[in-house]
């Protein structure tokens, strides 16, 4: 049976503009190989009403889950949780679960609830909170979209709560081998390699470092053996 | 005049399987706003025919210019040139001007122009190539999209050939206020700032960091006396 299918949708100006580099991607692409969900494709868009709730639908309909990151906050550029609830075309308010979580945090912390923290309780019926144990604001999960913060502290501890949830498949195995030769030369044995072994990816990425250069040639796939095979047949082509 | 628009394309599994962090969407982003190109949307795909052909004719027809990083090296998984000639209906093979490029470099470099390198002179119809100085393999034009090298050294360097000829607009600028206060407590202020300054954008960034928190304000837009009004207005209300 194939892995389940995932994609990711960053929210924010901010990676646009250039100002941040994005974290998550990264971050979330790892975990997912490790669960045995195959990240298929990733949007970035702007803080823009219109451009949220058309990527959330395209992205929902076309892969098993959808993970989110960004404008999840209290300010007036935070409107991910509205933009998903009409992307579901799903009420959303203030609901109690998540404000007695807001009132219970910032009780604590001695800092006021008022109308912007609130917002931070604005989740669409019917969606199932995310634990946030960072700063407590939570995210949530509606249909198979899981929607969480772009703070990388609060995104990878939303990543913690969400994927144990989730049914993964096989994890996702690579080998690397680096090959001290031009790319030109590696692809004719490379390419056979990959027409005969049609259930693996076999990926060559080229460096140019140190006043060497080369490729790393990485096989994935979820048989180790099949993988190991794969390595050997091109080490005894291309002897170090 | 609204400034030009653009979306980046990112083509590459080894991005969605988290061997490989991206660097090159960050530099791009950063150079599109210093020219006052827009950037709006990025979509990272994998070495999928399909997936690329389909993002490449949705990001050509909603966008001023495209973007696309990786796939045009050499090896098996290098299919994005073959893919961008399809989404344009246009004919494909190697060219003269492009293989006169490798053959000079590789005569240089005692390599031979084998097969497998002879892939990179590969270029539809009608195209513009693309300059790479730092390993002559070129990249490509071809309506607005611009068709560009993973390895962020030759990226870098393309993007270096293409953006002076093309059209910007103003470059975007931008000032930051960092508040050392809970967003919540700045939300309220700083909504009604952006209600009142529709031509500015204004985002605000959180940070957790050694035993602070607050939030970087940033304003941006292109009319520098504009954002420092703003940015005083904002001041005054949040004395350091």
């Amino acid at each position: 049976m194939p892995n389940p299918t995932a994609a990711m949708l960053v929210i924010g100006d901010e990676i646009l503009s250039g100002r941040t580099r994005d974290a998550n991607m990264h971050y979330l692409a790892g975990q997912l190989t490790e669960t045995g969900i195959d990240l298929r494709e990733v949007r970035v868009v702007s803080d823009d009403r219109d451009a949220i709730i058309a990527a959330v639908q395209a992205l929902s309909g076309a892969y098993d889950n959808v993970f989110t990151s960004g404008g999840i906050g209290p300010t007036h550029d935070d409107i991910t949780a509205d933009c998903i609830a009409a992307a579901f075309d799903t009420h959303i308010d203030v609901r109690d679960d998540a404000r007695a979580i807001l009132a219970e945090h910032y009780a604590k912390s001695g800092s006021e609830l008022n109308a912007a923290r609130l917002r931070m309780a604005r989740i669409p019926d019917g969606a199932t909170l995310i634990d946030n144990p960072v700063s407590a604001a939570p995210g949530f999960s509606i249909g198979n979209v899981h929607v969480m913060a772009g703070v990388p502290s609060v995104f990878t501890a939303m990543v913690a709560s969400v994927l144990p949830t989730l049914t993964g498949g096989a994890p996702l195995l690579s080998s690397t081998l680096r090959i001290e030769r031009g790319e030109g030369d590696i692809a004719g044995p490379l390419g056979i390699l990959a027409t005969e072994n049609p259930d693996l990816s076999i990926g060559s990425y080229p460096f140019q470092k140190d006043g060497k250069y080369g490729s790393n040639i990485v096989i994935r796939g979820t048989d180790a053996d099949q993988i190991a095979t794969a390595l050997a047949t091109l080490q005894a082509q291309f002897p170090a």
